[in-house]
This record gives C-alpha cells, structure tokens and sequence, in this order.
C-alpha cells in the first residue's frame, strides 16, 4: 500500500510558525514518527509553497497511490485549480487540517476541496495525519 | 475510558433510509463490532430526533466521560441550541459525519457545531465513528 | 387507502390563534367534518409542538401509510431534520399551509421541505387539507 | 360558474417538452378531459409566450369570471407586470405548477406572483389544474 | 415641440386599479386635460402591456421627438431590454411614477432603467407626467 | 399578579456553564431571592431544553398570565415556531438575556422573537429577569 | 404660500465643485431668479453641512411651511435621523437631486429618506428645485 | 449617584411625533416625574439633533458619571463614531429605546452601539428609561 | 444545412446604436455578406423586440433546423422563458453577442441562457454570428 | 502571422481527466492536427500548472504574438493576477473553454478574466481552439 | 508649504482612549514635536467631533493649503457626506489611520473615503500623520 | 539595518505597462535611486510572480529582516496563503501599493493581507516604497 502526503503553503515552518495554534512540532520529526507507526506502509511525503507544483505531485501519484493525504494550507479555501486536480485523478485524496479551521477566521471555514475528496478529517493536531491513514487503511479493507 | 456515541435525527432509519448515501447498514450492527474492536473502553450510544433530548445527553455525559462522538445530523446545520451545550460542558466533542456534507447540498455545507468541537471527521461512512474513538484515544495518550 | 396527516407547533390553538391570518375553527372539529368527505379513506390525526416527534410520526407512518399531509408550521422554514425524515421515508409527503405564506413575512417564502415534497398546497384555508386528500387520491388513481 | 386557465410561455410544446419534467400529455387532451370531469362548470384555456399578452387577457377576464388559473411559466419567476396584473383585478387568481418547482433550480424558488395570489398549487402534474378547480368551488360554497 | 408618453403595463386600467394608489382617475381623462394645459405642444399618448411594443414605441418616436416621457410600470425594476432602447435612442427619456415606488415593496426600490434617463419623477400622482412636462419644455429653453 | 419565566437551553447549567459569560451562580438560588423582592407577585419557573415544550408552556400560560419572561437561550436565534407561538397567545412576552448577546457571535445578533414581544432587556446579568418583572408591574399599572 | 428650500453637505460649493457633475451656477445666483419666477410664494433657503442641523431646520419649519424641498446631499444615503424628522413633521417634503443619482455610483442609488418623502425629483440640475415648486403648488390646488 | 441621560436625534419632538408609535407624552414632563421616583440620584438630562454634539456629551459625563443612559435614535443604526466614543470612555453606557426597534424596519434591528453598550432596555415606551435607572442602581449594589 | 438566426430587442437599431459598442454597420448589409460567406448553408435571419416573439420563433424552428444562432439582447441577463423554450427544442442554440458583455455593467455579466446553450461566442463584433455558423459546421462534422 | 496558445491547470491530462466533460482526445494530438488546418499561421502551445508561468509566457509573448488563446483553466475563476497579465500586454488574448463552464458549478460562472479579453468562446469542444484562431485571423483582417 | 491635519471623532481623547490600541501619547504633545521635525512646513491642526464641521474645514483649507491630512475617525467608512467634500476641493488629501483598521471589526475594513483621496497610511501609530507630511513632500518636489 | 523588497505579479513590467495607472519608470531605475536615499540601509529587491515563491522569500527573510515592503500585486486581493506566511514570520510586513487601490475595481478594495500586514501605504506611485522604508526606521527608532 503507497500513500502519498502533500503539505501546501507554509507547512514547511510547522514547529516555528504559530505554535500556539500548530504545535511546535516539526513535520519531519512526526513523519519519522509515522512511518514506524505504519510500517507495512509506504508512506511519502512532499511539500511545496507552490499551487501549480502540488497540482504537478497530485498528477504525478494520482494514478498508481492507493490514497493522497492533502494538507491543501491556505490554498484549501481559494484554489479551484486543485480542485479540478484532485477530480481528475483516479486515487482518493482525503483533506487534513492541524487546527480546527472552522473555528477561525469566516474565510477558512470554506473550502473548495471538500466535496472532491473522499472524506475530511481536522482539528487533531498533526494526529490528523495518522487518522487519515487509518482511514485509508479502513477503507482498503472494505473494498 | 468512556465515550458516549450520540446520533441525531433520522439516524435510527440507517440501513433503511437513502442507502446510496447512508449504506445499508443499521448502527447497531455497526456499534456492536465497534465494540468489539475496542473492548477495553467503554462505549455507550444513544439515538434521539428531539433536538433538546440531545442537549440533554450532552450534559448528562459533559462533565465525567472521556469524549463525545456526535452526529448531530440535520440539526448540525441550524442548532445554536447544541452549539451552546458542547460549549457548556467539559469533555471534548467530535463531530462525525457518515457521508461527505461538503458535497451535497449548499445548506450542509456550514455547521453551526463545528467551531465548538475538538475536531470533524466526516466522508468515511460508518467508519467515521471509528476513527473518532482512534481520535479520543490519541488524545488521551497525548495528554 | 390510510392517509396520516400531522401538524406542527401551534397549530393546536387554531380556533383560538390570530384568526384573521387562520380563520376561527379548531381543528378537530374541521377533522369531524373532513372523515365524512372521505368515508372511505383511513384519516389519521397528529398535532405535535416538538420537531422530533414530528420526525417520529413520518418515520412512524411513512412506511406503509399511503400518504402523509404535513403542515409543519414554524418548522417548515428552518428544518433539515424533518427534510431528512422525508427523504428516508416512501410514503410521498404533501405540504400544505392554511395561509399564503408567501404573502407574509420575508422569512416564510422558504420551504426547507418543498424540494423534497411530492407538492405543495397553500393558501386555501383549512380546505388546503382537503385538497391534499384530494391530490393523494388523484395520484392513487394515476399510478 | 366560469374558469379561464391561462399558460403561459412553452406550456404550448406540452407532451413534446421535457417529458420526463412535463409528462407526454398535450394540454388540450387533459383539457378535454378536465371539463368532462366539471361539467357544470365553464372552462376556458389561453396559452401565450408573451408577458404582455397574459397581462392582457388577466385583464380581460379579471373583471366577471369567478377564478383564474394561472401557469405564468417562465415568468412567475421574474414578472413584476404579471404581479401588478392580478393586483389589479377582482377575480381570485390560483397560481398553478406542474412540476414541483421548488425541487429545481434555485432561481425557480422564487415566485414573483404568489404574494398575490389566493393560493399556490404545485407538484402533481396536470393534476395541479383540476385540484385548483376544485379549490375554486371549495371557495365559491364557503362564501 | 413634440412629446411622446409611453405608459407600460396595466396603466390602461388606471381609475380601476387600486385606487388607493393610484387614484380613481382614468388615464385618457388626465389626457384631455394635460393637452389643455400645454395647447403650444404636441403631445402624443401610447400605452401597452407588451414589453418589446414598449421598445418597438421607442424607437419610433426616439429620433425625432423632443421628449418622451416614459411610466415603464413592471418593467422599470427587471427590464434591460428597455433600459438598451432608452441608450440606444437620440430623444431625452423622462421616467415617471404616480406613487412614491420607494415607499412600496422593496423590489421596486431599484430601477433598471433610471441611470439611462434624463431624469426621475415620482409620487406626484398624475401630476408627475405634468411636472415631466415641464422639465422638457425648461429643458428645451435652455439648450 | 402571576408571571411565569421561561428558561430556554442550557439555562439549567447556569453557574456551571462558561461562568465568564453567565456569571457563577445557578438560576434556582437567584430565583428564590427574587421571590422575596416580590412578594406581592406569583412568580413560576419553567426550564426546557426542547424547543416544542417552551411551546407547550407559553400556550399554557399565555391566556391567564399577566407576563411572560423568555429567556429562549440558543431558540432565540433560530425558532419561527416560538416566535409564532408568542404570537398566538394573549399575554405580552419579554424577552431577556443574561449576556449582551449583541457584543458576542454574528448569529447572536440576530433575534428570530423580538419583533413579537413586548419588550427586550439584555446584558444585565441575573438582573435581567428583575428588570423584567418590574417592567411587567409598570406596564400594569400604566394600563 | 411658503416653502423652504434646504441644501445639504456640499451644496454651498455649487459652481465651484465638480462642474462637469453639478453645473457652474452658484446656488444664491439660482435661487435669487428663482424667487422672481415665484413672485406670489414666499420662498427660503437654508444651507448646512450638519446634519442634526438639518434636523433642526425640518423641525422649525415643519409644522407651518407648506412645504419643504430638500437635497439632502450625501446625508441623503446614510441618514435614518433625517428620515425620521421628516416622518416626524406634518409639512410633505420632495426630495430633489441635481443629478441624477441613479447613473452615479452604487451606494448613491439607495436612498434612506424617499420613502418618507411626498415625492421624489432628480436629474434635471438645478431646475429639480423649480419643478418641486410646481408640484407643491399643483399639490396645494388638488387638496 | 449621578446619571447622565442623551436623548439623539428628534426626541425633542416627543410627544408630537408619530404619538402611535411614541407615545403623547413630552421628555421634559417625564423626565420631571422621573427625578420624583429617584430623589437620591443625580439625574441630567441632554438632548441634541447633532451626532457630535452627543459624541461630547459621552466625553464630558463619561469619565465621572456613574452611568449615561442613551438613547440614540436614528444614529443607532449608522454611528461608528458613537460606538467608538462609549469605548473611549469609563462609565457605562445602557442603551434605550422607547419602541420596540426589532418590529419596525429592517435597517433598525441593527444597533451600531449595541455591541459596547453595559446592557439594551427597548419597547417599554417612556419606562425604558426607567428601567435603565433600575438597572444602574443594581448593577451599582452588586459592585 | 438549416440555420436560423434569432436576434433580440434593439437589434434592428445595429448602425443606428451606440456605434462605440456595437459598431456602425447595419445587421442586413452584414447579413448579406454572411450568406456569401457560406453559399452551401440555408441562413435564415428574424429579428423581434417582443420576448415571446423570440420564444415562438424557437419553437418554429427548434425541432427541424440545424442550429439556431441567438443574440437575446437585454433578454439575456433575465429571461427565465426564453431558457426554457431552449431547452424545450431539440436543435443546438449558440448563444453570441457583439459586444464582450463580461466588460461592461455589472448585470450583464450573468446569462440566463448560457447554461442551456450548447456554447457561448462573444466580443469579436459582427464576427460573433460568423464564427457560430463555423462552429455548427464543425459541429455537424464531428457527429 | 503567430499565435500563442496558453493551456493552464490540469489540462496536461486532457484525455485521461473527466472525459465526459472534457472528451478522450490528448491536446497534443489534436494541436498536431490544428497545425495542419492553418499551415499559413505560426501557433505555438504552452501548458502550465503554475499561475505565475502562465503570467511569464503572457509577458513573453504579449508584446510581439498576432494573438494569445488561453485556457486559463481553474485559474479563470480566481486570478486577479492573470488578469492583470493580460491587461499589461498589447496582444489581443481570446478567453476558450472546452466545456460549457455556465452549465457547471456556481463558482464557474464568474471569470475574472473575461473582462479584459477581446472575447470568450466556450462550450464547442477542442473546436473552441479552432475558432478561437478563426476569430484572430478575422480580427486581423478587418483591421 | 501650507498642511492642515484634520482629526474626526473621538481623537482629542488621543492617550485616554483605548491606549492598547492608540497609545498613550496625546495628540497636541505628538504635534508639538512633529512641528519640529517639519519647521520649514506651516503645520494646522483641527479636531472635530461633528462631521459637518469636519466638511466646513476641509472647504476652508482645500482651495489654497498644499495638503490635508485627514483622519476620519468613525466617519472615514460611513460618511458620503466628507467623501463628497474631499472630490470637492482641489487640495489633495491623505487618509491616515493610527491603528491598523484592517485588522479590527469587519465594519472598519471599508472606507468611504479611500477612493476620493490622494493616497492612504495606516497602522504606523502616530508616524502615520508624520509619514503622510512626508508623502506630501514628496508629491511637491515630484511635481 | 536590512529591509527586503518584494515586488508580485506584473511588477516586472513596470514602466510598460498601463502607464497612466502605474507610472513609466522601471522598478530597477528607482530601486537604485531609493538605495541612495538610505545608503546606510541594506536595500534587497526581489521580484516573482509566483505565488508560492513569494511565500518563499517572505520565509527566507522573514526571521533576520528588520522588515519587508511587500506589493503582494494581484494576490494582495486573493491569497490567504501569502497572508499565512505573513503571520509565520517575525519579520513586520508592510504593504504598499503604487496605485489607490481603492479607487478602482471593487474586488481590489479588499486585501486579504493587510490584516496582518503593520501597516498600509498606497496610492503615492513608486514614493509608497520609499515611505515604507522611512516608516520602517521611525518604527526602528521607537522600540
């Protein structure tokens, strides 16, 4: 089973950017953490500040990943254009969220990759991450 | 480690009611393996269409469970009164969805309960409720 | 042919509330007179202020009932838990309302129910009922 | 007792449009029929596709028939003249819908006419004319 | 000096409509007297209930009149059809109301076609067309 | 003299409930001091979490009560049907809040009951009700 | 016969501001020839960038002028306080308007006070002033 | 104690304005009986037309007064500059309204000052104020 | 190949109308040219000011022609009719306009035909109308 | 003559990606036979998921290119950016869609670009390229 | 060079007010040494807590003074009535904010005035009235 | 002192493009004058116009900056990323603008950055740079 993390905008500073609202956590010390949580797994991880690269990342592991786990950031609530990536490809996206984004400001609480994506789970810290492969795992077995 | 599972209006009809959407399982089929795949908590589960009911249970269980996994169902998109009832208690909430509410109708695009829950899971059929008790537990080994 | 009709809040003062929006007869006595109309069809009878008992009753009787006549009053213009019992249910539901709403405040020219009714029927008076038994009886022939 | 039913935009191309919307029956067949099932009753039919048209023949009968059956089509969505029109008249006017137009889209909602119309009968095909026929001699014995 | 008055639709039942307000007085009386008031201009009077009639009057009269003074009725708050006839002529439009629409249904608050008049008159009763008058010939006097 | 208060959801946890807002004390300690400042009045208590029973206790007191204290808590913002039920009874209704639910939430701003009530006092804490009593005994003895 | 004239903010630079908008005749210049044209009516003007002195001015001259003409100026978009002296006061007031509003920017086509008004005139320059002496005194003949 | 009352805009007129919806009774006359009610406080009185002339008014008495009742009339709806002048100050402002705002028009259900008001009292007509009294002096004990 | 072209209201002013928008040249001249154009293509042009004109030419032609090339005109932007008699047809309708609509007012940036429409052409001038019938050619050769 | 076409967001997977909207046909296979339909003509192709190098080839060939064709795919919807790109060069950019985006989502119905192009087409398929290079070269030719 | 600081509402409480937000600076200290920075510039300043008063100096000083640096105050995102004044007079005029209005209510993030001035500064304490003299400096030398 | 530049999209263009908006000087003939002006200052420049890559730059020097001037061009209305990364760093932001933002488009009088910019400087050309710099050294000098 091959799942691929996609980090968006400025989830590169995770640890240093607001840790009272992200933890102080990097996310390359949990993702060494994830993988030997799952170790049956192939878990990859990429991140970019760039739309049009993680568009290019979803292209590229749309096809062939058993599921993309997509912390879209700030693109989340703006970005038709992945949206439409993640609609034209045939591996299940499911969106993550390290805080609690309908409990902030009104424009975070819209987002344009919802309804595309196979399922939405926010507001666990970094646990998010893990749920979503649990989730990924559990719907593999149902299949 | 108790949690109290609480499910708002029309999820008693789960099985019978819109299968496409919902599937064709009865929840308490359902709960039944739930609690066999985490034998060491403690799981309760009540089921009410009365709004002020599931405010009711929200503070019976508020102040000494360890979680409360709510699927408020269509009273999660109008309820301030159930808004102000998680609000009101201790012990943290999870919002659970069965199916993907950000991709059907505009009106269930917004929860009024949203900002006042630990987190949202939402998209992943029955599965959803399973991977809030993951949540809970998570949580609890963080704290 | 069994036909249930419900009422929602405030619609047991009839008779007795602003009269000269719905008129000065109480319902039982207008329901006297509707099962004379009617002798042949089973006509049933259920007033409820509490929106979940009014889901209660379509889950109740939208089985094997062949139609329900839902005048859900306040109810009507902000429920999505009573949109859902209807959706889950088989027997098609007809709303009616005594009054034209559409011809009173802004917030009653929305229907949450309409969209998911068989028809809608308003503006008659109490005759709105005998209209939807009429209606009911017209489709039974149809079909 | 005389009844003028007015149609209004493409209700001529009944039966040829939409017929999974508008059923395959021609006005003029279910016409027919409709007055063999009021034969005391004199009904007479008007269809145009112009706005000022409708408004003409509103006038024109407004004055001495006992109802008016309106279909506006296309217009009640957006016709404020229409509106005027039957303000303008004695005659009670029964705003009339084939299909159940709340159940599609949302510009379709809104009616532009109901406000002033003595009541709306919508969802039950052509059905929805002979209920309000009978609305309107419900109407006629009450006064 | 020539002036042409446009009246939309439902104007020809002017006296008969609502008197309340829109006074009891018919429109072809007003008429007579208007011409007596102004025996040095030609004043010229069409009305129709067909919106495209309205434009087609326009047109006609819009190169060579010195004024037209237009009571578009229903069609002042939807119609850019006649808001593009107006730009589209050469002759000064003057829009007329005989009551205060600001003061009715908010609907009839906006109007499309006040931007591309020379000016708006409204509240006066049939002393608006009079007062329409007036501006055309102060208008002409000081050009 | 015979006053009835209605206390809506959530109005049962009064001084357990976020105490920053609601203040510490609960609602039967305060009620019991102020039946001492009125001796001369009877004064009731009511408290549901279901919208349909504050509905059932308005009609039950609002025929031969002499006032209604309504603090409908989250309904507030919400209910056509309470407020359709204020509207059908008798007894003149005020409407209080122990907050300042305008300096709080967007949708706090907005009351679905106010409009039909005979006054509105918010922001006063417990003292709220006070004011509330002593408005009902001015009014009587203006009357 | 007497009617005051009140200008609002900005009108006292009439012939120095925005020519191209506002014309290049100062008000004083206009308003001397317009007393000549009047000769029989005694005619005031009253010019202030205050609103609540335009407030005071409606209620001086409210009660005993026959009427009042009023360019609020930019007050006219935003001020509920001068509506509400103008509903306060017996004497009708016609509001007036230089240019023509409606073809200027958006929130200049809302207006908080013509509802309240007798009648509204704008769009003919400065001879907006003259035409609502005419329609005050063809006003005072009807009466 | 000394209480500082600011009545706004046309509330000198009271009495003679609208008496259906204010009532017949002079301030000053009210404002005499007033002071009988509470011979142990200091209460001044201050009305102006001018939303600046209030704004100085908050200024002056809101550093040493133990409380402003205001009422602002129509500038209750727009001002930002007299929500921001109570912010400005220490004493704590309550404000009143004579009607019930919420069942008039819609531009009044909204207070610009609600927010950083102590409290809102409206609908008791002149008792309001009254009230508000009330209201100061408990809040005065409870410190 | 049989194609029709529908233009709307002040269509027949082309070369007459705001020569700066839509250009100086007569729809005829254009016309002519058109047909040279295309010598193997039976092109039909009818032009009406009268929306329910324009519905019954659809309908006329909708069922036998192979394409029919609209410019609704100020229809446009609010002809709920004239979407339905498109969709009523079974032959392709290519909405055009001369001018590029989405570049001026506001209002005309929505369309509601396009939805309906097989495809949508505007901005190029008369060109607009060549390159719809080089569409439906190419159209026709790709079935 | 040379022409650029810009292809933006996703449409590399033009023929893998939603074929019932989109067709199966790759855009390289179909550019190839473009080619061969205007061999007089110099067409250039460039596709980017990248907003910001749609912007850099608009700049590269925006001064010296016959014409632009651009696709701008999601980002049409959103791109302030882009559409100030095109307002910053001199080559006319014509605006295509494959598929029909007024009869998709809500959000597609507004393009933040179309107002700054010489024109749009939209709905023809990959013909719409084709046209949009018939309509360069007719543009060219009457200039 | 002539600059005159206008100061609106609520300003000459500067250093009593909210110093969270404002400083606890007043403003004749801060003008005091910003005179000395500028000594070769004549510095006015006027503050105003009535917006009429605001208008009539900016018509004093806005025909022959270099500059006007405006601080609305409340006024700056609901006063027409200045914005009118500001397009009035040949003296640009800056904006200037102590806060960062932008990152407070939503009702401070419009501004009424933005449009019609010179340029606007925010956020920068009381530097932003020091960096406006500059701006105003620079525009002179540029010219 | 160190002080970044980050210019977004189009400012490449600068001097060639819309030069009656924008001025026809290049930002790279300025930027050596402005390094003048403050030779004591570390003037960087920087210039993309990709998205992510300006989150890129504001990463890398949004920890050891004394500041950055951002013109954030087109995605200063649209990026809730860029503003993200704002409030990642420690670094103060300032926005600038070389237009009046304000005074064109509607949807460029939104900024979705400013919020969490320190300040705002528009509308002074390519001098709102140079006033961001000074305002970062006054703000230097108080700390």
């Amino acid at each position: 089973m091959k799942i691929q993390i996609i980090n968006g905008p400025n989830l590169n500073l995770l640890g240093m950017r607001e840790p009272s609202v992200y933890g102080d956590q990097s996310f390359s010390a949990f993702f060494e953490r994830l993988k030997e949580v799952f170790p049956e797994i192939r878990l990859d991880h990429y991140q970019s500040n760039v739309e049009g690269e993680i568009i290019n990342k979803i292209h590229e592991t749309g096809f062939d990943y058993d599921g993309i786990i997509l912390n879209a950031g700030g693109y989340t609530h703006t970005s038709v254009a992945i949206r439409d990536a993640i609609k034209s490809v045939r591996t299940p996206v499911i969106e993550v969220h390290i805080s609690n984004v309908y409990a902030r400001e009104e424009f975070r609480h819209q987002s344009m990759i919802s309804a595309v994506c196979a399922g939405v789970i926010g507001g666990f810290g970094l646990n998010s991450y893990r749920l979503a492969v649990e989730a990924l795992i559990m719907a593999n077995k149902t299949d």
